[in-house]
């Protein structure tokens, strides 16, 4: 199966720790990159990963706190310097056109490639990237100001084609794609083989949703995540500060877990952790509770989906 | 004597490593702190040094390129979180008004504190600064944007009153203060006791110089730091890439101890490492075998003057 798979540049939450980087993941599916959330110090986490700096073509931003967007004008720099030529796109709330425009204008005079800003209306869910394997969803959440998270999912894949049959029926080349796609097959004497012999069932479509930051599960969430491969939701708190969460717009641990559990997701990854917790095993010990399949964001951790 | 020390937040250049961060220093004269430049991941640096973030008021800005500045926002937001109260000023070039005000009327809406913009024009030698114990003075430099070092020096101190002599002639508490500045002290009977006789000469006024990013000695520096105690001077390249260094108006670790040298200062730290190198010490050496008082800047260092 290609790639698919979530890198864990960063999973603290507003206030700066020595343990904890600002938001920011990498999801890598097939051999494109796109990055979600990009808070200061992004760029460096980049470094230490290893990424493909120039493969990340796209960047979604759920929200406009600074934990979420303070490192882009770091990467766009970066990408300048390192010559970059092909186009950057960043999906974002309208307003981020406004905070960066005076931004780019300054620095990035001379830069040899193009920023694209689009916008995004983090109240609806729309369909805001597509290419041949993936879609990316906005995902409305509930938070102090204007926020969305995202699904990316794999589009249907091509069923296999079955080589002996393939050999069997001497199928040429250019006919294995139409096949592939669900098509009969009509040998040279015009004989009909029907698909179901020639072929076995594709691969499944994976699905990974990215929740940060979000009281939990807003109207319309469970539906739109169900059955999603990977949940990263926020657990910003354990349940002894279910009131700051409240006051804040955030989730707690145990929380996210309700929302795994009622989506059915497979697993979960929490984050977004509060600077106040020095060990998460809290939040990981009370999102279990709920649902079992729940591990801690870190970061530098790559989970495959 | 007061505490006098310089603290290497950041001392990388423009690309990020995994060894550097972007450029930033914490000066500590008595108990103030002084910021000079503010890269990106400034703060968490900050934390890591354990620096009290709230006794930082004053923040030099050299220049606007993204790896001298780009710690500015996430500073200001998290100091806003931290609950700061008093205002925090920012020396800086006037283009930092224009870059950053979309982002101030943004994210900081509901901050209980101030941000003060101060312009700075890096083409004059100015004092911006001033309190009881230090000035801060700008010191142009040749770079491809407008620039300009910083030098802080002590004022000039007290002289210290004899502690024998107050009691031989029990001077009364009210009268030392005008005998420490220099004054005579007539005793009740009338006898003028002259000052030399009453004090020792006070601590010697010390001074830090701050040069990055700059070609070599531009036009007046030399005057303008000599004898300076301890001077930071950005060392991006060895020899061998002294065409670059040149393309680029920046110095080479040899350059640096020139000016240290010509400038008499008493010692150099070099800094502004370009991410070509995974080990300074080729430029280490070439500085050394100009000005043997030559030490590397590091993440983490803290110099006493």
């Amino acid at each position: 199966m290609e790639q698919f798979e979530v890198h864990i540049l960063g999973c603290g939450s507003a206030l700066p720790t020595t343990r904890h980087n600002a938001s920011s993941q990498i999801i890598r599916v097939a051999n494109e990159l796109f990055m979600i959330d990009c808070g200061e110090g992004t760029q460096l986490q980049i470094r230490k990963s290893h990424q493909h700096f120039s493969r990340i073509n796209n960047v979604f931003i759920s929200h406009l706190h600074g934990d979420h967007c303070f490192g882009l004008m770091g990467i766009i720099s970066t990408f300048g310097l390192l010559g970059r030529k092909h186009p950057l796109h960043i999906h974002a709330h309208p307003m981020l056109q406004t905070i960066l425009k005076p931004q780019l204008d300054y620095f990035c005079q001379g830069m040899h490639y193009e920023v694209v800003l689009h916008s995004i209306d983090p109240k609806k869910n729309s369909i805001i990237y597509e290419d041949n394997n993936v879609t990316v969803e906005t995902l409305p959440l509930n938070h102090r100001i204007p926020c969305c998270g995202f699904l990316i999912s794999e589009k249907p894949k091509k069923r296999h084609l079955r080589r002996d049959m393939a050999k069997y029926y001497r199928i040429p080349t250019y006919a294995r794609q139409a096949i592939r796609e669900g098509e009969d097959y009509t040998t040279p004497d015009g004989e009909t083989i029907a698909n179901e012999r020639l072929t076995t069932p594709p691969d499944p479509s994976r699905s990974y949703a990215y929740c940060s930051d979000t009281t939990p599960a807003p109207a319309g969430l469970i539906e739109r995540i169900k059955g999603v491969d990977l949940l990263y939701h926020e657990a910003t708190f354990a349940n002894s500060e279910m009131h700051r969460a409240k006051e804040t717009f955030h989730s707690t641990a145990q929380q996210a877990a309700a929302v795994a559990l009622e989506a059915e997701a497979k697993r979960l990854v929490i984050g977004h952790f509060s600077s106040r917790y020095d060990d998460e095993s809290i939040l990981l010990e009370e999102a279990q509770e709920i649902f079992p399949a729940t591990i801690l964001a870190k970061e530098g951790l790559t989970i495959k989906i």
